[in-house]
């Protein structure tokens, strides 16, 4: 059953009537179409009767098509009301729409008071958890995609650890390995690219800058790749020249979090337990406050999705869910750790999606 | 006056008790700092007695007091609830917040909701064009800031020329182009750089890939870089080996209607007479359908904003103002042309911040 279909099911259901996608990355999901569209309006009404439209600026329109939608299009120019458009084409349609569904963690306040201008009558509900449960779920070549994702994002921090050499700046690395993946054909890095040194490793979202590498230090490396449309993430953090006591109990300590968070997974286990237990043994090693974030995301189509691993979640792991496992210790002017995988929940565990070596690599200094 | 100030100042006039900016360009527009929170919540409240507070990330508080920022802070953890750690604050401060402003433009409808949740006997208004008209007048520091952003565009166009050769691809190009922006320094672009071929020229939301430069082409650049938290955007198109009589006319009915508008601006000339002037030489030469987008856009913090130069737009130039000019024909399956410059109005004119030549350029082909 295509992924639209999924959503008319639910629609049919749950008797609403239609459902408005407009996250870029959910009328990707839907479509295989993938815009940007700025501050234009971009989206798919999606009907209980496996009907759809998109609504998008006329210019994209061969792109949508040729991204293979089968289905109504509308085309706005910049100087229509391209609400006025839909509200022309929904009364074609049908007489009367009692129930929408709209995104209500993406649809903005005044988008929604042209929807209720539009639609006077109907009732609006949310369809976000529908949405979420849809992802949640990877198949097989939403799989395939992912692992070779990871695959890209392993390349790219054995690329990074290779160009660690005395006064490099952190940008220097950066743009080496973002150079490499454009070799490779990857067009887009998943978010910013994150190469951070020494005592700079301590900021959990620091920016690369002109830092140059000196003996002692960590360096941490958090970046991914987007291919085929689906994303990665890893995170590693190695030493140049040998690391001091407090810096190898931290690298320590991170590494058993991480190892016992992944060796727990699998289906029924909680979100909460996975980030419970890695945090006790941050807390129990003396660095609790350090830890100052949750244990990961899920990722697919987008580099943060549903659902978010903390330690409230109680959500249970179903096969198919893809996320990462990334605890960290920041200790403010001595050092940060971080270490991250995609991991995946199997039939009756756990397959790890990223696979470049987690043991502290030093890489021997002058 | 600061930008907070403008905005206490607006709330005083408009007896508002209290602003919610949230849009991530908006934050840094009047705090200088700037995230990309993803999902989670990151804004400012500004108040009408001149005082402030953000609320963001608590793994961020660091980085928002090293950009400066000296009022009050809410750092909250995954596992909270921002909003009512917003809602504790706000009863502390005051007993009452009878009116709320909030940017109707990015405010999510499950955000609202909240808002609603915390503040239930709160009146809530849009400050979106408030935000606007600030941000529409360009200071004498944003407009040093844009000026050495033009420049970098214009580098980028002469590196992406100079590439150009038969057999390489359009991504190879664009690599050579970002690797010798971030030499420079150059860590963002203020979008997807553009460098299309052939008939992928006639595509105005076209994506590079690897087509390979042909004698006859068009080659389109479009693109821009991020300096200093300011956008450039320039489009330039040039000829590989001589163009065809057609592709002669379709650059210079462009370059024509590009320069046209370009010379009418000054303030108290209304943005549709600019996109006007310029379609209709478009149109008077055959092409009229093929120009499908509206003349330009404002530039700023945010590569689109406010407000957009449409042939419906009788909002009057002012002095200050920053915005793209950029007409194009795309004739599918012959070539597609776009000039794009990016003007400054002027106490009595224009200032053009972009300075790559527009006169055909034709690289010699074998």
């Amino acid at each position: 059953m295509s992924k639209l279909s999924h959503i008319s099911q639910f629609l049919k259901q749950s008797g609403t009537d239609a459902a408005f996608i407009s996250t870029p990355d959910n009328v990707f999901y839907i479509s295989g179409f993938r815009s940007n569209p700025h501050e234009r309006l971009l989206g798919v009404f999606v009907f209980s009767d496996e009907t759809a439209m998109m609504v998008l600026p006329k210019m994209e329109v061969p792109d949508a098509k040729a991204a293979g939608w089968k289905y109504d299009i509308i085309g706005h120019e910049d100087t229509d009301n391209a609400w006025n458009l839909v509200q022309e084409y929904i009364a074609n349609k049908q007489n009367s729409l009692g129930t929408l569904a709209i995104e209500k963690t993406h649809v903005t306040v005044d988008r929604y008071e042209e929807i209720q201008r539009i639609l006077p009558s109907a009732t609006i509900s949310g369809i976000d958890d529908t949405l979420n449960s849809l992802r949640l779920k990877k198949d097989n070549s939403e799989l395939a995609i992912l692992r070779k994702a990871a695959e890209f994002a392993d390349y790219a921090i054995e690329v990074g650890v290779s160009e660690i050499a005395e006064g490099k700046t952190e940008l220097e690395i950066l743009q080496a390995v973002e150079a490499a993946l454009k070799a490779k054909g990857i067009t887009h890095m998943s978010f910013d690219t994150m190469v951070l040194s020494g005592p700079k490793t301590a900021s959990p979202h620091g920016k690369p800058g002109s830092r140059k590498i000196q003996k002692g230090d960590f360096i941490l490396f958090d970046l991914g790749v987007v291919y085929e449309g689906y994303c990665s993430d890893i995170t590693r953090t190695v030493a140049y020249g040998e690391p001091s006591d407090e810096q190898r109990k931290i690298y320590e300590t991170v590494l058993q979090a991480e190892q016992a968070a992944v060796q727990l997974v699998k289906p029924g286990v909680t979100a909460k337990n996975l980030d419970l237990t890695a945090r006790d043994i941050i807390s129990k090693a003396g660095y609790g406050e350090f830890f100052t974030h949750r244990l990961g995301h899920g990722l697919g189509i987008s580099v943060h999705e549903f659902p978010s691993i903390t330690s409230t979640n109680e959500m249970e792991l179903i096969e198919g869910m893809v996320f990462t496992i990334e605890p960290g210790i920041y200790v403010p002017d001595v050092a940060g750790v971080r270490i991250e995988d995609d991991v995946v929940v199997t039939k009756d565990g756990v397959e790890i999606l990223t696979k470049y070596p987690k043991e502290l690599v030093i890489i021997p200094a002058d």
